[in-house]
């Protein structure tokens, strides 16, 4: 079986897709091994009873392995949700928003303003700062932003996938205001202090798992707020006091979750894949700045994301050249989202050094043949 | 990797599970094949971009299997969704009953009272008949449903997966009212006329893939009901005119149903599996009839689920022996939902003839040494 993999490993592209995106070579080599029967189970974990103590055991190993990773309290509960971060958006405004109450929204991307409307949809939400205007190409101060005392939370979104703008430090709401974070797209790429948090949710596709399944943290006291006659499957109050399992859970996407957190702990946890993660983004931000402008980063040197590196070159023909010839030398899902343009490199946990490597000396090399 | 695949199939077990349940081989054996490296990618199908030409071609082929074996007319939408039929007992009243309108249900079992309650909870709905006063052992004649001319639609479950009950013949709605059908557990286990539809959904996780993906089928004129303002990830308009692909799809479970419709295609289509649960599902039936009252369906005869098969026995210490025994010689989800208690055989799709006979063969063998 060994032997099979390693000539699976040699076949890999290296994959730059901003989400779905690479997943560690060991989860999807045990997912592989495990298909048809699953720890002696006669069964997939596709075919198994969610009620089964096998699949609670996945879960239950899922939940532990996350606490220990970001040394979580116990007043915290981790629920696996469907609908990605799209339901979300709908979810927290209608839990956590009292009748009349308003949300404050931090507008940063296209992210941060697919949260705020749909909130705005369902009642009132303030817009605290937006970047609109220099098409999301950096993010506040926290004295740049407009806060509302009275909020029923802050939002805001940790790393703009699209935009390639991350959060270096949460932003500060003010006392007694709950802070409501959607960390899709750089969830567990590094330590943070959980109790900074009223409620973190996450996309599983892009660091810790296939689509399919959302990862939220939720302080106890926050699970007050679920109004009654919220549809089951939008109550986080329902969800939380079930254990994910009110209904049949997304299983088979949740055992591949639980075996990238495993991993993550395998490799050292939090703190070493921040390491690596810096490492990568770090060798591709010094391509672009010592490209002497052949390579323009989009987001500004302080707003950068350590997640997606979005870059333009000097024209648009030159950007369609470096997204066909490096597709076609086995760099996979570099061309940007239409929105910004470009070029978009994605740096996710599961992606080797040896792959930003790689692009870095692609880069290198189209520059000099190109530049 | 034949003779691996062979090895594994040795091990695997008879797997009567109500949900998640049994998948067939073939589907298993070529996810397996295709983790590391989906058709020459370089990628397992859960780090592909939703948006490649790859996934679009994946996600077009189950649509137009699941057309050819329903030999669904073009005024009907395929979408996938996320959230099971729980979700959907939410979606269906919020987009297809207006303001001040009411909606008719069918209690039938847990399923449709499941779906009465969702809808309960948001406006109005009526009962159009229930059979809770005999813990759902039978269902409605025509004559028996109490219908309004001007519901907005009604509602019924075309199998109930709790207490075995099937709907041999659709319930007829009063001329003009659409009719929405849950079909979460029967669903394509044989062939039927989706033109007396207006909307049918199925979580996947019975007959036709792993949980974590809902198919809708919903015609055209239904998606002008769709109200403004819903939240996203509950507007059927918005995920119809995107085809699913509004945002990120739960891509992997999708590739599995594809690959279960592609099965389904063939083993010769909706008649041939159609004759195959018969004869599953009359071998375990005669069983019961000829066992003197050893074995007691709990659904009467005419009401009887060809796809869940619930009994008890004389005692419950016998039904805990059989369960026990069963689960002992490799015959695995035997044991019934607590809500109805004794035993219940879910013969899915999926599950090969081979595994019934081994359960009528334990059957006959468990009466003859306790009868």
């Amino acid at each position: 079986m060994i032997r099979t993999m390693t000539n699976n490993q040699s076949v890999r592209v290296h994959n730059f897709n901003a989400g779905p995106g690479v997943l560690p070579l060991p989860v999807l080599e045990q997912a592989q091994a495990e298909m048809l029967n699953y720890a002696g189970s006669g069964m997939s974990v596709m075919e198994m009873s969610h009620r089964s103590a096998q699949f609670e055991d996945i879960i239950g190993r899922a939940e532990s392995n996350l606490r220990a990773l970001l040394k979580m309290p116990d007043n915290y509960k981790i629920i696996f949700l469907q609908g990605g971060a799209t339901l979300q958006f709908a979810m927290a405004p209608a839990n956590l928003r009292p009748d009349g109450g308003s949300a404050d929204y931090v507008v940063s991307g296209a992210w941060g303003k697919g949260a705020f409307k749909e909130a705005e949809k369902s009642g009132k939400a303030r817009v605290a700062w937006t970047g609109e205007k220099s098409n999301f190409n950096c993010l506040p101060l926290q004295s740049e932003l407009d806060l509302d005392p009275n909020a029923a939370y802050l939002h805001f979104t940790a790393n703009e996938t699209i935009h390639g703008l991350e959060w270096h430090t949460e932003p500060v709401p003010p006392s007694g205001v709950p802070l409501v974070c959607d960390a899709s797209s750089d969830f567990l790429s590094r330590p943070f202090d959980v109790t900074k948090y009223a409620m973190i949710y996450a996309g599983a596709q892009k660091n810790v798992g296939p689509a399919g399944v959302t990862v939220v943290i939720i302080r106890d006291d926050m699970l007050a707020r679920t109004p009654p006659k919220l549809p089951i499957m939008l109550d986080y109050k329902m969800m939380a006091d079930n254990k994910s399992l009110y209904n049949t859970p997304p299983a088979f996407a949740i055992y591949v979750v639980g075996l990238v957190l495993r991993w993550l702990v395998d490799v050292g946890g939090l703190e070493a894949i921040a390491r690596r993660n810096e490492e990568k983004a770090s060798l591709i931000y010094r391509i672009i700045d010592d490209s002497g402008g052949f390579y323009r980063g989009h987001a500004r040197s302080n707003s950068r994301s350590r997640m997606n590196v979005t870059f333009r070159m000097p024209s648009e023909e030159l950007e369609n050249a470096f997204a066909k010839k490096s597709a076609a030398e086995g760099l996979v899902g570099l061309k940007g989202h239409r929105s910004v343009g470009g070029l978009r490199a994605s740096l996710y946990n599961a992606l080797p050094m040896e792959a930003a490597e790689a692009l870095a000396q692609f880069m290198r090399e189209f520059q000099r043949t190109n530049g």
